[in-house]
């Protein structure tokens, strides 16, 4: 199964694809699409083009979003929505199921521990990707999102297979 | 010109069109988009579906979004962060500008001070839209929304006017 992670972001939206067979999860491509100016109708034009152009590369089966952190200034947390619309929205035009995972659950998958910082996360991603070149701290992010996809997902299907079975 | 006003929700998103011949405003229709059920990348999917059907309907020239008053709740922010990213995008896809309103301009350009309630807003819409069957709150806020629009469309034209005749 090829599975998108995306970290959601106004400027910088991160996304990572990796290709998940079992145990073993191979890294496909990463990236971060951009957005500037001040017209927000504009940046998320933007956001939503570089994107959709991404998923129509790639053909992801998959995707997963960050479940934003609300932080505490409103309208940061306004503009991170907006960004985090349109990363919803793109992967569910594709007919993509779109999974979503706090933040604390995807730095306890791939880092063992909720309170793990950015550069843990990079670091075990890069741990998991060997050699792979990471486009920077979203698309890290991005990577480990979709690694946590993974390992949820196999971990669900597993156990479907194991109520199948006992049925 | 035809004017389409957009009043972001997750669940429920106004719209409402209307034309604009210098000074004189009526009414082409209204509505309201829902969106239920808990996935919101569905959700998300649903309201940009609905609204792009309105759009390619109605046809409208230019497009206004209100610029959502944050709440003092971090989650109903983001939530209503993520419907109006989709707000600002369906339109920005058909090629609109998309201008932004305030709240308290809306209310000031259409009831006349920045403090009135929705109650008040739903009166003068209705009274600068005489006989028009509103869907709802929402529709009535973008209606507002609409004719704020057309008021300060209005006004930056006629002062282009006036600097071009003055050049």
């Amino acid at each position: 199964m090829r599975v998108i992670g995306i970290d959601p972001g106004l400027r910088n939206l991160g996304w990572g694809v990796v290709d998940v067979a079992g145990a073993r999860i191979s890294h496909v491509a990463n990236g971060i699409c951009h957005s500037e100016g001040t017209e927000l109708a504009m940046r998320l034009l933007s956001l939503h083009g570089q994107l959709t152009r991404v998923i129509a590369t790639y053909r992801p089966q998959a995707a997963a979003v960050e479940q934003t952190f609300v932080n505490k200034d409103g309208a940061g947390t306004l503009k991170l929505g907006q960004a985090r619309g349109i990363a919803m929205l793109v992967p569910a035009q594709a007919g993509l199921a779109v999974g979503e995972y706090a933040p604390n659950t995807v730095k306890k998958t791939v880092v063992g521990v909720g309170h793990a910082d950015k550069g843990q996360v990079a670091h075990m991603v890069r741990m998991q990707l060997p050699g792979v070149e990471i486009a920077g701290p979203d698309a890290a992010d991005a990577l480990a999102i979709a690694i946590c996809h993974a390992h949820h997902g196999g971990a669900s299907a597993l156990a479907a297979a194991v109520a199948r079975a006992q049925a």
